[in-house]
């Protein structure tokens, strides 16, 4: 009856080619969010080399809060300008740039409109022992600076979890209003969770669906290990023999405990690596269904031109051109 | 003196054939509500296959908050998707369907209107330790997301206790205001509080009168054991010879606990168990006049077909069906 | 990929089937509203006789207000009472029932639940001259009133209109976000209209765009003459010889400037007339693919007896049962 | 001194190329706003056939509102459908679709991020009299909807002028701080303008110089005719001999008149007309230096595959490709 | 009784010369702040003496609040008197005189306008323990008492760091918004945190970064030694060989680790010393590209005269008049 069924698509003779089919069936996961909020996932999935592909590399900068800043930047001493990320992100053709309040503020003016931006918005550091955060920016900063989104931490085994999931239902509740999608880093820490746990597949699987409860549109974790943690969650592990040897099959589990594939999963892989981890890292991911890659160290902390070439490499085992 | 008296009832030819006199007494009870809050305790009512008697059956899935997906879901993988929930609700006749923010998200466009939705409003999860949980929903949330009532837990015998019920005070007036129901989860757990003593019928007792005394529209509370725990009830229960042998007192107990029956009460089950116990905790309720059950791993753990006849079969219980 | 699709349909064995593909097809028209929003448009659609058929009758009772209540209601007194006007639209089968403040409160609370509510919002009176009406009601009037929709009526050529458009857009604004539907009455008057202008097939037809434009999810128009009033729209219908001599093709076009039919469009008959003329207008709007009838005075004004059976034939016209 | 000056530009192995000089130098231009808007603005100018420019062209339709759907949309009946228009807009390659609310609400989510969007503001309509708006649509709307800029139209000579300003004021000081750019209508109207002087260089030039003034990022205005309007302004254009012959002379005068280029200007066509008017003007705001066309009637009254290949046409002369 | 009495005026040796290229320069690292903002930076750095250079001293007086009025002030007795600073940093030719919200107000209306002034927001005092402050000054404050900025503490090693950089983060987003500066003041201190490790080269870069990253437009931070205190960062500092060995080469890292020098740093120097000390520092910062110095107790601790001969060759030395 409508009118649009009847009319006739014509090839586009121009670059602008329009949000894909496998984009558009994303979108369509966010029942409940406005079109304003759609229109930023839209443009974090639409952007960069892997446009179009629902798959994602996202560069994060977030260290030298985290961290400090000999730690993370001494070894490539460019990236202590806030102005080399946000042209790493650009020119390697990622996704999305995050990063914290003061960093992305030190490059908004000359990069507005470059590439979709992530407002990391709560943060921690290295020199109190908390495994806690606090909010560090806020949706009206995200909607001055012209972010697509909020980045928000949280530390499901803390005991400051249960204050940190009620600050982000807020800020993220806020953030939908407006037309702001939220991304949640959900790391495994706390007195009940041990080292070999943080990266456990139970406790990385929950941790993924936590922040999908939350309202999370998109989830970051770490690549989780074949340990398993939680002794009741144990028993049914081995009982119902979820598979969970390889890395892709991890993966996969991940994305089933984040709404069945419904949201957005991307992995991060930790401290700097030999450039073959970093690519099996990507293939496990790719071949689990996961949605891509979030990394930081490993970009940053290798010179501009051996960094781009490992993102060019690692999107093209995204794009399936991995032989 | 009222023009309708003189109005002659006609046969309705058409399938909504309103409001039963069975729930107009129970909305009678809610005396101070407005007409917007009674709509919505009415919906849930007259919802599905116990629609107007007064008997309740609602399917709450926050065990993927609560315990873990993997150790939730892996026994029947369909139920990692928020989906299946939604389905199985509405395809058993169920009253409701109740879950946190992001599930609920999830599927709230697909099956807009579809049921009686309960937002629930705090979680906590498995890898911490506090008794305690925090706000994860809003009543605005419940709004936008066409809820008719927002979920909240409490633990009376905890040491947040106090704050959770300043956190459900300040919640439920709001979303009485605008028309929304509260229903209260009150599970007896904390440091004066033996294992046994969480199902003690004096607790539960006074778990559900506390939650009335918040100001619930529905109180869920565990089936009660015949334990009773606090000394100085104890002594009265037995001076005053209470009857608390079977489930089916235990349960008319509890309901009279709840403002003498005013207030709806539902009794939720536990964990997986064989169909027969939960038969039979359905008759207890039954008999003892309770409003219904509140039931989850017990469906969501069973394959679908199982779950629907299942629930089929408590809802003719629920009928006085049962022969 | 997802788990429902791999899901089995169960033939259900209670009344509540679920929303049928007809009004799940036009809730997909409303693409930015949120859940909650669509469930009220849902609620609206799934209730009385033509449950589930994408028609509506609504029964609309503010002619008390508008012109007085003698001469509205003593040709059938039983009418002065608000709580007749209630029984009748839940008694006949109706989707909903629209009044004023006032006429809703004196029965809301005995109806709770009972039957979809549109809340008048604003009104006037035939004391004043002015083409005008001021608001009379707020969207938490609609929500503590258990309504489902607020109504507003507009004069497209009134000197008033564009005061009135600004209200009813910020009216609108908050109440869907809140999860409240808009309906607007639109009604050709003013200065440059002529009386038989307030009917012309132009003039309707562009109220009823006009209402779609600012942002109604239900139109309300009078049912258009074949008269052409703008001599630049008069040019355009002749040259492009529009189809607008039947009463079927006028309602048809109705439908397409309301965003081609991507908008609920209800249609009033205004005056009491003799029952065939009733019928007459519901076989052209169902013909011409319009949503159902919004008629008041041809119910009220009738003894109840023959308002029932009236309506029940309208409803059977809009059932395809009319032979 | 800056890390970012000693890194080798590496050349893009993606199609996002990144924003270019042109339009890099455009945006220095808006000192004052926040990398947010500026971001929306960059937008508007790296979307389709066009991209990276620095000329623009929009496809506008409010005319079913203005003029009413049938004189509207009857010459070419797909257009009565919202989708139409957004498909268009894509399909055509052009930079922005501009749209009241109801008409922006009906595809929002189909089209959520394909394209950027105007959300005109205000609106007003044919069957009354006043040369005036009312605001139809708010900075929220644009944001839960992912709008790059509200529209808003003045009449410069208009007798609600000073009302009209003080609106535009208000809803742009609030768009600019959450990061939403601000495109307005100029039309010279009022009492005091003979039909002539709608046209009139001198007062087009002095309506994009108002626009300017009260805050505009982009402003549109009717391609002026070397009519001179005002007295006092007659003397001094011929006394100074400013050059107002030929259109790409007076295109230039609106230029300097809007801060010495310094804000981007697009013009309008007016009523359908033969294509190769079209192409003229197109040509004459080429060599006059303005940002481009906004094109709604002569696009959506012809059928699709002529107005593709015009507007395709009409964006080859905008690249110098017209030979 | 008032110190100021006394004071001889001194010829003014500097002239109003219009912004500097240096300054335009440091102004445009301010990317993403309002005119207003920058309009107040600029102030800070177009004042006094070293007016236009890029460089700034800076006049602090808090040690009264936080140390206590005798310790501070029995030295030099004229500096009770709050007016004493206020005319000591006009007549010295400083920057800026910062002050808490008690001794702004004792001078504000007598020295309006004279000279830049930094409300100190949050402070503590000597009489508790907790490495923590809290807001004792609004931005509204700020407003009318005409100053340009405002300065807060943080202890970025602190168990109050989360609250504080929490709170710095709203304070600092309200000042933006209406066109005033922020100066944080970052202190390393807390339990994991040495005595030697509060002024460790590591710490204090940490310090200045977090500072950055929290919006600050000016950074204060103490002078640091050579020690390194973290040990994840010692191992990279003493891999990656960064100079620290020289004062000038450890404010070099600061500045580096400030943005890469995109944000404004000034160091502060401590309890009271003697003269070559203090002009040793300022070579220091000098050399390794700090925006100056911010000093108190050597000062105000200090005769008048000598003061003002001290910090005419502090100022001499930032000139490079040094010889």
């Amino acid at each position: 009856m409508s009118a649009t069924q009847k009319v006739t698509k014509m090839p586009a003779k121009h670059a602008n080619v329009g949000v894909t089919d496998t984009v558009k069936k994303i979108l369509a996961n966010y029942e409940s969010d406005n079109p304003g909020t759609k229109a930023n996932i839209c443009r974090l999935l639409m952007t960069g080399k892997l446009a179009g592909t629902g798959k994602m590399v996202i560069l994060p900068v977030d260290q030298g809060f985290e961290h400090g800043p000999g730690r993370s930047f001494a070894i490539n001493p460019e990236a202590y300008d806030p102005h080399y990320h946000y042209q790493l992100a650009i020119d390697s053709g990622c996704n999305a740039y995050a990063a914290p309040l003061g960093a992305l503020e030190a490059g908004a003016d000359t990069f507005a409109g470059a590439i979709p931006l992530i407002l990391k918005i709560n943060s921690s550091n290295s020199l109190i022992q908390a495994k806690d955060q606090s909010v560090t920016g806020s949706v009206a900063d995200a909607l001055r600076l012209g972010c697509s989104a909020i980045g928000f931490t949280i530390y499901p085994g803390s005991e400051h979890m249960l204050e940190l999931q009620e600050e982000i239902t807020q800020l993220s509740e806020e953030a939908k209003s407006v037309g702001i999608a939220t991304v949640i880093w959900s790391y495994i820490r706390g007195p009940k969770v041990s080292k070999e746990g943080e990266l456990a597949i139970d406790n990385i699987a929950y941790g993924a669906h936590m922040a999908a409860q939350l309202g999370a549109h998109i989830i970051k974790v770490k690549l989780p290990s074949d340990h398993l943690d939680l002794p009741e969650a144990k028993k049914v592990y081995e009982e119902r023999k979820i598979p969970i040897k390889t890395q892709a099959e991890r993966v996969q589990h991940v994305m089933q405990s984040s709404f069945n594939g419904r949201r957005l999963v991307v992995f991060s892989g930790g401290a700097t690596k030999d450039e073959d981890s970093v690519y099996e890292d990507a293939r496990a991911i790719y071949e689990g269904g996961g949605n891509g890659s979030i990394i930081g160290r490993n970009c940053f902390q290798r010179p501009r031109e051996e960094a781009l070439a490992m993102l060019d490499k690692i999107m093209d085992i995204y794009l399936g051109k991995d032989a």
